[in-house]
């Protein structure tokens, strides 16, 4: 389905496309305080078109629905996510206005979603394109009011949070209005795959900063949760088949339960969002030996894990079945990355081993690693790695491997040159604790660079912002992240021909801005855009839209 | 009623506190893992006792309401909320539970809360006692499994937060545990008044956050929100009287409506605490003539307000009686704070205003602040001002004013001692915005400093830390309040004897930094409290519980 959303929906597109044009032209053309050259919608819908009528939203707007898929649950707790953050300041206003009688006819009073398919699986590509069209109900239109089509409840969901954003509290009337109608949108994600790393070992979250954090990635339209649950400093989350694992927590109370892990996933899913769960090895596991010290080449020198045991194997197959149960998504990541493998050539047992089949470190790292990627495979997984595994030995590597780049340029056409997928994270824009890193960076560093053929570019499959633990915890993780992630979300939802051209103080900060203020407005603590350093506070009063 | 909590039932705590010691020591003297020797409740309870038994709770703990009071909406709505809390981690488990047959049978399965009074008048002074008794129900006690009883509603809610501290998850069991039960709690505040400012002018911050923030006091039993509305920066809040004067907000979207006002004040009463407006004048006012540029002495010179102007009482006597209907609390802030005289000096009208009369600048200061004081009590308000007011002409201040200390120490001795009441909010270690202040000498600060006699200690209200907005917008505000607010929270709460001996670096910190966590678990942003500048990041991995 991926890259082809609207085929089932030609006539409509050609139907209301018309529509939209006649009604845009047949409009008044003084303009409206809020029509600013600018669209205030992040990230940038791929085909959209604006009047200047601006339109009042019922504070009372009704959920139609239609289509096979439409009568879903994940559409109709949607919709009241929504209405709550659409409806804000007005909660106490309609009453009021009912009793005093105020204007109470609005422009919008329902929102229709139609959903063309009543499958809800949610795996790397589904169709998250929407058509979003808002115009006033005047009897005429076959469009009529608000409405969302979609060819998936997740598409449906992508298109409510652009119509929320269209939404916007008028102080003067006190009422929502939407400015610039009528709209017309189609839209679609330039990258099926648009993460976000989150490190809960360096520091553990709590389910509900993690649920916060997932509900903030719904609202720039990013789809994976790269849960990098597991590495060197602690092991939080519970491992049935082993349940020794999680005494490699920091404490008793900095743990995930395996129905916290499900709940994690459940309400992910809920937001269109795909759960990639990691376990990082060989390197980066020694809170893996707190419980099982038998992992650890030995007492005193403890990373990486004891390749030459078959209980290690037995552990990484034992966690791997469990999370199987857990992480419904197809790619599974196994790390891989920074493997010093001083403690294998130093410990005694090992190196014997080593000698014994004429291996180096080097050898036992490539054999430890495929050994994996062939148990994930085995339990139906797609592996994914970081790019050192790539860079070591990309020939051995098995071809379904998606290549995680993060050292640097240029990983992502080499891998993809040899036919493996890729992903981007190149550290020097996308690593969100680099600090140094201004929102311009972030915003203009291109997943497909130096990647110039159709079918090559194909298999990049998109692109992660990485938000590393060591000084991110539940009291800065939100500001990290915010508003930086979101330069890379309009980067890989939006088409590359749009926001590539003209210049970006002018066309993406204002706009950056204003979705930075809409974060906070919805309790995201998305830090000002202009600092020089991320994550700083604001150097002095002003405004929200100045920051 | 004020701290004389307990008189109507002093039967039921004699009858209860002979079970609760007979409980005690009838228990098994094995140490259960988590009798620690310190009490991780913040603030520490007025009186308690606890056992060494550990309790499950049911996930399904239902509430069970008596008193005249106790079928009261706000005390339903909190325990729902706490519920919530409570059970965060075992929401999908106890379904499990029943479909695998696991342990079914808690120890706890009804909290039972009684409320004497129908009251429920929010006014400072108002009753926040309560006791709280959790123990197993075997059937022969009279008080059985946990109750709460309390003279008010918001006693109720002081002891539904105490027992949501007693309840934690444990990982092992995947249940809700009480350790050291029984627990008997005889609980009260030690000053009335214990308050946050959030100035909303340098930084305008959303309701969704102002709720957060309140929400977040009640964890810590704080029962004040100071609400500094306006400065010379913005002028956010919507006057029906004078609706230009909104016109001074940063942007047309960083205003407060009436509405919102009124929802803040509905939501902070849901949590038993009061809102004290404030209006700062006639300095830190600048920004009132952007929709009224008369209230400025001139265009070029625009504070104070004008004191020379009638339209400039007639403005601040409209905002009054507006504010007036929305909020209900007692004390009202007039500011009055840093006045610099030097425009109405200079002006040539206020000049000539001032020779006419034989008065100085000094006296203009004395005269408005003093007029205003009438206007606010004229409209049922007991005025609070900055101690500016009280340092520069205490003789002429009216009797019913509340002296709100910040510039340094002694201040409030001195007010007292010319029988007016005091707040103690010493910059040196209750300014939140002074970064550099740690957290123990926060805790270690002492409203009644220099104050021996009890009747004047009487006059002390209590205390406040101020949260000043220059620095601190959305993306920073909680971890700058958290988790220092809390060693104040405590310092107000508490038995001034209970937490001012011993080294408190055992028997205070280890329990900050419990309730650091907590509120982090609960979505709230702590900093870490040890770092050497508040609200910084961690300075590297590791548990929340030793950062």
């Amino acid at each position: 389905m991926l890259y082809d959303p609207f085929k089932s929906h030609f006539l409509f597109l050609i139907l209301s496309f018309s529509l939209c044009v006649s009604q845009t032209l047949a409009l008044n053309s003084v303009p409206e305080p809020d029509a600013s050259a600018l669209t205030y919608l992040w990230p940038l819908p791929s085909e959209f078109t604006s009047g200047n009528r601006t339109l009042s939203v019922d504070p009372d707007l009704s959920l139609a629905v239609a289509g096979i898929g439409g009568n879903s649950a994940i559409v109709r707790a949607a919709f009241d996510r929504y209405r709550a953050i659409i409806f804000k300041h007005t909660s106490g206003i309609s009453i009021f206005s009912r009793f005093t009688g105020r204007s109470s006819v609005y422009d919008i009073n329902k929102l229709k979603i139609i959903v063309n398919s009543d499958n809800e699986e949610l795996q790397l590509g589904v169709d998250e394109s929407y058509t979003l069209f808002v115009s006033k109900n005047d009897g005429k239109s076959i469009i009529g009011e608000a409405t969302i089509e979609a060819n998936t409840v997740y598409g449906a969901l992508r298109g409510l949070e652009t119509f929320s954003q269209l939404c916007s509290f008028d102080y003067g009337t006190k009422s929502v209005l939407v400015y610039k109608a009528p709209w017309c949108i189609w839209d679609k994600p330039r990258f099926a795959f648009r993460g976000l790393l989150l490190d809960t070992s360096r520091h553990y979250f709590p389910i509900y900063v993690i649920k916060q954090i997932i509900e903030s990635m719904s609202y720039a339209k990013l789809n994976v949760f790269h849960w990098h649950i597991i590495d060197e400093e602690s092991f939080p989350l519970e491992v049935p088949a082993y349940p020794k694992l999680w005494k490699g927590s920091y404490t008793k109370w900095e743990r995930y339960t395996v129905e916290d892990a499900y709940e994690i996933v459940n309400f992910a899913k809920a937001r269109g969002i795909n759960v990639m769960a990691e376990i990082d090895i060989p390197g980066h596991a020694e809170s893996w030996g707190t419980g099982y010290p038998d992992l650890w080449p030995s007492t005193s020198c403890r990373e990486p894990l004891d390749v030459t045991k078959n209980f290690t194997f037995d552990v990484i197959s034992g966690i791997l079945t469990d999370m199987r149960k857990i992480f419904p998504f197809e790619l599974f990541h196994l790390g891989g990355d920074e493997v010093n493998t001083d403690c294998w050539s130093s410990t005694p047992h090992v190196k014997q081993w080593l000698q014994d089949r004429n291996m180096t470190a080097k050898d036992a790292y490539k054999y430890f690693v495929l050994k994996a990627q062939e148990i994930a495979i085995s339990k139906n997984w797609t592996p994914v790695n970081w790019e050192e595994t790539f860079n070591s030995f990309a020939e051995n590597l098995n071809p379904r491997t998606v290549v995680h780049n993060w050292l640097g340029a240029g990983v992502c056409p080499k891998a993809v040159a040899k036919g493996f997928k890729c992903i981007f994270s190149n550290q020097g824009f996308w690593y969100l604790d680099h600090l140094d890193v201004p929102w311009n960076e972030v915003y203009t560093a291109e997943p497909l660079e130096g990647i110039n053929e159709t079918s090559k570019q194909e298999l990049v499959l998109g692109g992660e912002v990485c938000m590393w633990g060591e000084t991110a915890d539940t009291s800065d993780v939100q500001q990290t992240i915010w508003p930086r992630a979101a330069a890379a979300a309009e980067r890989m939802w939006s088409r590359r021909d749009a926001i590539s051209t003209g210049n970006i103080t002018l066309t993406a900060l204002p706009r950056l801005q204003y979705f930075r203020c809409l974060l906070n407005r919805r309790g995201v603590q998305a830090a000002p855009v202009t600092n020089k350093y991320a994550r700083r506070p604001p150097t002095g009063a002003g405004s929200c839209y100045e920051q």
